[in-house]
């Protein structure tokens, strides 16, 4: 506690923390105040993320980077999940899509890019452990096949839908158990292959294992409760702001969403431990393609109006096979430097700008 | 011939072999029980395979991994060309055309994933030589392009017939050119580049030279016989088992027509001796797809009832295309474990699973 | 001057310079002798395409060979850029479209082929540096997608032309500000990391700086004068010969306005300075697609009838695609032989096949 208490008077993006009852309690006085509820959401979400990336940072320092990386985006994509639970519940499978296709892209491109870019501006050159890039890319390449052939063949013939909901069941659940046989490979059986390039230099003090924890779990549970806030007033307050829908949920709830992550990933590229970075962004993103995307499928039999397949509209599936083969081209090397950032960031660009200017109704 | 006797005795698969004259009895017998004639056939195949399979490395013992593997590629495509020159002289260029992107994407998904998984479940990591992969790759690369021009052209203009035939023979020409290149390059001109990267330990001591080609030839032959019988009962089978005929043509002849050259692949693995694997399983899909394929549209001119060309449903070139990206991340990095053969064998059942639930009419 | 003259007397194909003022006169004397001005348009380029190369090697001499690479593709695509300028004021889109598009892929897979195959023949295994190849193929895969996004757009929904136009605009700023943060990156920042593998042996003594860069200067504009009076002539001198506008737009036209720096390339490919071969055709392609390109976007809103958008042709789009992970494949190992010249080329053979039997209105 003493300890918090210190790294609250040191860091003073944490007083930010205090917009977060400051949201919650607002959401219930003013619930239509939209646009006020959008930029409290998002001061509240700030603080929450760098108090997250500390304690994240904490736990990897004592279990290694990949593995950190893996809690980070087990913890991080307990965001999205939430989100995506409450839209399913809504019947809102149109959100939950595009926050999933969102996320991928995100993570994959504007995470791992601002990350290579960051750590570039202040380091010549940076090495990290390939072999994690390329299982994470293989993986991702996997997901995206999966979402590839429900949307063509849906695309192609309109009379399949019964075909089609049966077959993405039978791929989610595939997807689901290459995502656990992923776990038993980096975890267990070749755990050694994740050991970082780079094992960094005098680190800050981390904190005990048990406040790290306590810390991790309280502000998730957080980030969650203000995201929900975010997601209700977002809509609204970005039409306020003359944003597509089309970019409102692939851009900015992607960005929010993962800006927990985002800190941690950060923070890691500027301290040269690029192996945290990428575990993180290539982490998260086929955490999301290979367990989230799936099992809100299998649970949408349970808590949806309706069963929910994998089909995703064409340009979202094309978004997520260019990000993943955009990644794999950028870390295949293992070595990165600002440019790389630079040109993952300009793929990243090439959709938000075409997201941006797009016709209502033409994604 | 005391060598083959003891292999007998020693291996008891090898019994199976009695199945062969049952099987061709039977078939002269009772054409018409085609279910029985299916379980008899497969039941021949598998010990000509084991067979096959010893000679084969017989002979690979002698002449170097990289030739040994070329030359199983070789002969186990025998079997291929002889069932597809029997349904082209039928006039069934469907099945024609299945059969060739079935092997292919059987061979680069199915026989390299397993391969992987069955090596890495007894070494921890196996390397290979990349060299071999990436030439494979990069002709499964242009023979991808050569199939997929023809038939996107033919999907956008159903007017142009004429010219997607005479563009069809001209890129089957060009196929057929690299193909032989290619073998000049790594037979003769950089020979030393197909160099095993392990050569392997103590074998079983192999069989003189002249049984185990006189055992090639002979199991060779009886594997096209045997596999007559199979194509022709397989189609009515299948439909006895619940299968669609695209299931059938992709899947289930590839795997059976392939079985010769899996056991190769699949003992190598075990072996450790993963330059063979991957030379047989990747060999052998660029040898069907660059020499296989266009001298059948050649033949085509010669006993078919009218040209044949190298356009395919959008789905199989689909299908080869991924398999080909597939093969080329996986083969890389030169190394290998259990688990990019779990990645490479849930690429294969994600398109099995797709062609086993596909409604009869939509591939 | 001394030093140009000696030259004249060593090298017979610099006498073939008489041609450039015959050619520049003819065009004034009959224009309309199309099929002459094309043979002779041809007979000054190649002299000039020699000079050019050899001032060229002689700046690259002095500046390293990724310097000159640069230098070189510069200069050369002042051609395409003469040329493309020339037909946007007359408003000819369609052919401004081609030019580019052929050039790109005539650089990534005829330029590339061609130089490791005639490198190849000479020298049995060849390496270059790969990092300035893989910061060129992620360029090039960058503007692959700027081009992609708007054709797929404008295909899928013919009402977007407005959109269509200010995302080609917003793509078109992108491009350019990538293309120069990649040169403050290979000249500036990491001008190390694309310093020449093998540093190449005793060369020919180089010209002095002043007239290397005087004949540079000098090739190049009439380069330019006589590759006007070429394309001029070369639409109706083709169909004379018998081809199609799309065979002439994409192959022809792209080979003959390649012609100086395809002589550097092959130059220095047979001189083992593949470096500089690869610098040569993959920054030339890169160029123009982050720099000509989307230069003559915004200069079609000055000099222009009406705006130009960045919208392709699908077959176009495909063809820089493949080329650009053909090119991407066939570079990532920094290794070259013989036989990997031979696939490079095989695809753009298949493209030149499929585009001169192409029906003329089915592009």
């Amino acid at each position: 506690m003493k300890q918090l208490l210190k790294e609250l008077r040191h860091n003073p993006v944490l007083w930010l923390l205090a917009f977060v009852p400051v949201v919650l309690i607002a959401e219930r006085v003013s619930p239509e105040a939209h646009t006020l509820l959008f930029v409290l959401s998002v001061l509240a979400i700030v603080p929450l993320a760098a108090l997250l990336s500390h304690a994240t940072e904490s736990v990897a320092a004592k279990t290694g980077d990949a593995v950190g990386g893996l809690l980070n985006a087990t913890l991080g994509n307990l965001t999205e999940l939430v989100i995506a639970i409450t839209a399913l519940g809504a019947g809102e499978y149109m959100l939950v899509k595009a926050s999933i296709a969102g996320a991928i892209v995100t993570n994959t491109l504007f995470m791992l890019g601002a990350s290579f870019l960051l750590g570039g501006l202040k380091h010549h050159v940076q090495e990290f452990n390939r072999v994690n890039a390329r299982i994470q890319a293989g993986l991702l390449f996997l997901a995206t096949l999966a979402l590839m052939i429900p949307s063509a063949i849906s695309q192609a013939d309109a009379s399949t839908g019964g075909f089609t909901q049966k077959l993405s069941l039978l791929l989610a659940v595939l997807l689901i158990a290459t995502y656990a046989l992923s776990l038993v490979f980096s975890l267990k059986t070749h755990r050694e292959l994740f050991a970082s390039a780079a094992s960094g230099g005098a680190e800050e003090a981390p904190w005990p294992m048990g406040l790290a924890v306590a810390t991790l779990a309280l502000s998730t549970l957080f980030v969650a409760l203000v995201s929900e806030v975010f997601v209700e007033s977002v809509q609204q307050a970005a039409t306020a702001f003359g944003m597509t829908p089309a970019f409102v949920g692939f851009i900015v709830v992607a960005l929010v969403g993962g800006a927990a992550e985002m800190t941690s990933a950060f923070a890691a590229a500027r301290k040269n431990r690029l192996d945290l970075s990428v575990g993180i962004a290539m982490g998260s993103a086929s955490q999301i393609a290979l367990f989230v995307a799936p099992v809100l499928v299998l649970l949408s039999y349970v808590i949806g109006p309706s069963p929910m397949g994998l089909q995703f509209w064409p340009g979202a599936v094309v978004m997520i096979l260019v990000a993943t083969i955009t990644a794999s081209m950028m870390t295949t090397g293992g070595r990165s430097t600002w440019f790389v950032g630079v040109l993952t960031l300009m793929v990243y660009l090439t959709f938000a700008a075409t997201l941006y200017l797009l016709p209502p109704r033409a994604l």
